[in-house]
């Protein structure tokens, strides 16, 4: 196959696993009719809609890694999961939004959900998102053991030693430039852990042994780092041109970003290199983790 | 037995069950000495020394009344139970009393958790406590099929159409003077489901059977309006004696209570009727169901 099929393939997969999560996170999703409306407006107003569904794609393409044939139950399962991390994703913006956050009042190109909602029911959106992620998380069809495995993975992952703990971490770094080390820190809390955790369910609910599982452990330390390394490069690319509201920002506050730590050329450099840290990770996985390792070099290579 | 003597163990048993999940939640949570040590600080300002942890007594009462047998691996999945629906209540307390919610400055004698520590690290606090709570559920030493059960009977007790939808439909009536039937719906979300809950996951853990399940859930609705009817009591006698701070709100907003809707004496007629139901309810249990009796009656007679 020729490099340019293979891409268009991947690109159709993703286009494919997007919409996927995307439809099924609108059938499980309260509506309007049910009580309280207002407040389940709110929730499918901030978890609808949304981006490329990274995190989904992450799941849906690990599972596929350990586990390459077909099979319906296992795909209810992982609709389930991925459902989970994207509703996680979602309140998590939510919250960050918020006035006493970063105080944003724009979120994928419409109104934030405090704007729209109101301060107060944005918070209770983001506040019941949470548990129903769990929820989801327990109606899967598979074994009650691995539904516990899964719980606790993601209930790590996005508590005050991971996600939580990282938006804490940048908060508490207001006007501290932080080191190249903490900064790794922060991030790998902040934004890699509910990645790793996407990477590490799929696995999970596919039933994956030790070996793999490691290996793509892997793979989620590096994908995460690069994240957000091309996160600060896309932002710095893009305040030199014209000052984004984010770049500007930081600039501001002059926050440690890789750019202003390593330089552009280095920052790119580094991201380059985890891609590659990234893609090797998964070559045991042979033609089944090609779109795990492809997901890796989308990463790197994404212009916005 | 006479009265005064069951009534001395009683209290007894309520203040030892009370230490029990005290020292269990000081025990789990992280310390200062983790990373962000500021964000731990703050959930443990919330979570600790906290109040008479009714859920927690609930919890352990109704494991009592369906494994009366001693039982030292039940008790460390009790023990952490407890603790997740006590620091479900204790985040929630904290989102309730930030600015765009009720505004409360004081909780519990002292300073509420954004008061002492900001509102960013208050809010970032109550939403790593959620998935904590998960967490400890799934480390539970129980049947994973079991966990599963209590860990979505939690997830729903507390999401939209429990807790989080209960405070939404409060945020929405302002200003709406609300007749009985919505006010018991709205109280029956807000406060009510974490109280069954309570009572459901000690009969969860402790393998209830249904018959013991349905008992608990008409004992819990009893005692859970009852509550919240009492509360009411409470705050109209306490306003007519000096103007509590809760008392003072709701009346300016000219909210709904039950002794707005039905006066005080109605109300407090109500209070023991259901005070009745619930014991009621639970007399099939024989001796070992005395704690959740005598439970419902602590909750109707107490003063504050």
């Amino acid at each position: 196959m020729k490099g340019s099929e293979r891409q268009l393939i991947f690109e159709r997969w993703l286009v494919d696993q997007a919409s996927r999560v995307e439809n099924k996170l609108a059938n499980l999703l309260p509506t309007d009719e049910d009580e309280p409306g207002r407040l389940h407006e709110a929730m499918r107003w901030a978890a609808l809609g949304g981006g490329k569904r990274v995190r989904a794609c992450l799941l849906f393409a690990s599972a596929r890694a350990c586990h390459p044939a077909p099979d319906v139950v296992l795909d209810r399962a992982l609709d389930l999961a991925a459902s989970a991390v994207e509703l996680i994703h979602a309140y998590s913006l939510i919250h960050d939004d918020l006035p006493c956050m970063d105080d944003d009042d724009m979120r994928r190109g419409r109104a934030a959900t405090h704007i729209q909602f109101g301060e107060a029911m944005a918070l209770l959106a983001g506040d019941a998102m949470q548990p129903l992620a769990f929820e989801w998380m327990s109606e899967m069809p598979i074994a009650p053991a691995l539904t516990v495995q899964a719980t606790q993975m993601l209930a790590r992952a996005i508590g005050s030693k991971g996600m939580a703990g990282g938006q804490a971490i940048d908060l508490l770094s207001t006007g501290v430039r932080l080191n190249e080390t903490d900064l790794a820190a922060m991030h790998s809390k902040k934004t890699g852990a509910l990645l790793g955790a996407s990477v590490q369910l799929g696995a999970i609910v596919a039933g994956a042994d030790s070996t793999h599982r490691e290996a793509l452990r892997r793979y989620a330390d590096a994908l995460g780092l690069a994240f957000q390394v091309v996160d600060d490069v896309l932002d710095a690319t893009v305040s030199t041109e014209k000052l984004g509201k984010t770049a500007g920002k930081d600039q501001e506050q002059s926050k440690a970003t890789y750019v202003t730590l390593l330089g552009l050329e280095k920052a790119q450099a580094l991201a380059l290199e985890l891609e590659s840290v990234a893609r090797e990770a998964v070559k045991s996985f042979g033609d089944s983790g090609r779109h795990l390792a492809d997901l890796a070099s989308y990463v790197v290579q994404r212009e916005h």
